[in-house]
């Protein structure tokens, strides 16, 4: 196995399919980047059991193979190795099997290679059920919801992000049973899709991506969804089981709604919340009183008070109203809006609210309150 | 107590204290900044026993105090309240003794007071024993001398820096005791100083310059030195004991001496340190050929081998040579030079190496090289 390579391009190549790398040692094996080279194309695959990644480099002036073959490298150690070399190609070859020659300028590596017979056979599988994207879209419904997913490992299902069709309509939907992110987009074909996508999949996804305008499909087979993205193949497991339905969770009539300018009211909560936050309760009041001013205040008995006083852009219906909930969820929620004004709808003290933006359409963000003395 | 105050004007000198505050409790007061309005100046103050920090305020344009007075803040809540503000100025008020009341635009701050009179006295003490010193220049000291400090409190002397005078000479050493960093300074009148002082604390100083013209006072008593800077005290206590006699350490005939190119050097270390440096020994091998050809290598017998070839800009005298150390050592040495070209200077191969710079006169870096098979 022999081959040079442009160090740029095997670098970023490298990058990418290292977001799969393991870096527990469950099965030492998946520390390794495999590299295969046949019909004049470079493969380079990493698995951690849950994602795998490939990536699939043939630029004939960039790429060229002398001798075909099949290696893994210790991922780690390749990458600083490739990463550290300022050098304009690389050459890359196997002596005894197992043993990998780098050159690049004047550096001379030699690097113990893994026991390619223990590296597991991994199918990325095509399917007809097959739905195409925009990136920038995908990337929006990823940063839009999956921080809304539960950390806790209880209730796995709420650990993924459920991706539902119903006809030409795709709703995603995450939730943590405090809080849910629900985004709408509508299509011009029918889909049958339903399936839930671990929320750090998708997180790992969204850092591959490098610009908007790409057409992303997303391939979905009963127990994984393959991406393909320009010339990587993405896929991750599927969560079993079945995600909670939360279509009557999101309320429609109001007692009433505010819009706030979005960066005012993030620095009144920012501030309103520093020392609970420091104390990890989180819990913050909004009041809003009679003449429509809204207040925003914290209370911890070690530390101090905070109150924030606001006046909302519009406020529907005046009314004297109270209501306590994690500034955390809320902070969240309204950084993953890009509109510049939001609105807060509210149906009673001890009853969810809702997030909506101008700008934001099908994007609804939903917040369980918590109850105070 | 009630004072008005330009936001921007609190947050920097705030910044400037804080360095000396105490995270950990073992007396929690010194969590707090001691705040003292009177004289129409305001005086920061905050300790942590080892290093304390006094910034004085007193521009009548942007404090205005109404009412004299002393309290003990929170630091930390403090700060972050100045710091998440945004108006102009920040009115700060006490009542009932120990609520600070601190009102920002709309937002409204109550924070609980510590006990100021738990809080211990600090008397910064000016000495006839002074030192005047451009900062520029006492910046450069620090940089170049505090890492080569021992992190190890097994031998306390060697965590600080040696600051000793002979006549108009200063000579600043450092050392573990497997490397060693001196730098010479000469003045134009004669001082008498004998001192070492904590190498973080000269690390924190070295965070609060922020220029490089001014001229920094340094007032030493016997336990401690107080530097003297714009607005700011800020005095560490001394490491008790007796600094090992240096003097004859550093070689002065040397086998052979070797300039490289600085940029190039580092990298080669970096990349021939790729794997050791994983495996924490840190050990690479120098060897300078018959032909004037050098060569960096290293091996971890799990991962593989580097090797490294340079090109020397200039190689006294050729000879077969090999000597090997810890690529730490020589990495943070290096970057301590400003100069572009570096001299390794050769006594043996078992015996301390030297490095210098064509720029950075009255500099030396020492390290001592480590038997291999």
């Amino acid at each position: 196995m022999k081959f040079t390579i442009n160090r740029d391009l095997l670098l970023l190549n490298l990058m990418n399919v290292s977001r799969a790398l393991s870096t527990k040692a469950p099965m030492p094996i998946l520390t390794g980047i495999k590299i295969e080279a046949r019909n004049n194309c470079l493969f380079l695959t990493a698995s951690n059991n849950e994602i795998s990644i490939q990536s699939l480099i043939k630029d004939k002036r960039l790429l060229q193979i002398e001798e075909e073959g099949i290696i893994v490298v210790p991922g780690k150690y390749f990458i600083e190795i490739v990463r550290k070399t300022d050098s304009k190609d690389i050459d890359f070859s196997v002596f005894e099997e197992n043993i990998v020659k780098i050159l690049a300028d004047r550096s001379n590596f030699s690097l113990n290679a893994l026991d390619k017979d223990n590296y597991p056979f991994i199918s990325f599988s095509d399917s007809d059920n097959v739905m195409k994207l925009d990136v920038g879209n995908l990337r929006q419904i990823i940063r839009k919801t999956t921080f809304a997913t539960s950390l806790s490992e209880s209730r796995v299902i709420l650990t993924g992000v459920s991706f539902s069709t119903d006809g030409r309509k795709l709703e995603v939907v995450a939730t943590d049973s405090f809080r849910l992110a629900k985004k709408f987009m509508f299509f011009e074909n029918e889909y049958s899709i339903n399936v839930v996508i671990p929320s750090k999949s998708l997180d790992e996804l969204n850092k591959i991506f490098d610009d908007v305008d790409s057409i992303v499909e997303m391939h979905f087979s009963p127990t994984k969804v393959l991406f393909k993205y320009k010339n990587l193949l993405f896929q991750t497991r599927l969560i079993d089981g079945t995600f909670p339905n939360t279509s009557n969770l999101i309320p429609t009539d109001f007692l009433t709604s505010v819009k706030f300018n979005k960066n005012e009211l993030i620095s009144a909560i920012e501030r309103a919340s520093l020392f609970t936050t420091y104390d990890s309760s989180n819990i913050i009041k909004l009041t809003i009183h009679n003449d429509k001013t809204v207040e925003i205040d914290s209370t911890s008995n070690e530390i101090g008070t905070v109150k924030e006083e606001l006046t909302p852009l519009e406020c529907s219906k005046a009314l004297d109203f109270q209501i306590a909930f994690s500034s955390k969820y809320l902070l969240e929620a309204l950084k993953s809006f890009d509109s510049t004004e939001i609105n807060l709808h509210f149906t009673g003290e001890i009853k969810p609210f809702i997030i909506t933006g101008d700008y934001d359409v099908n994007l609804t963000q939903l917040i369980l309150p918590v109850r105070v003395s």
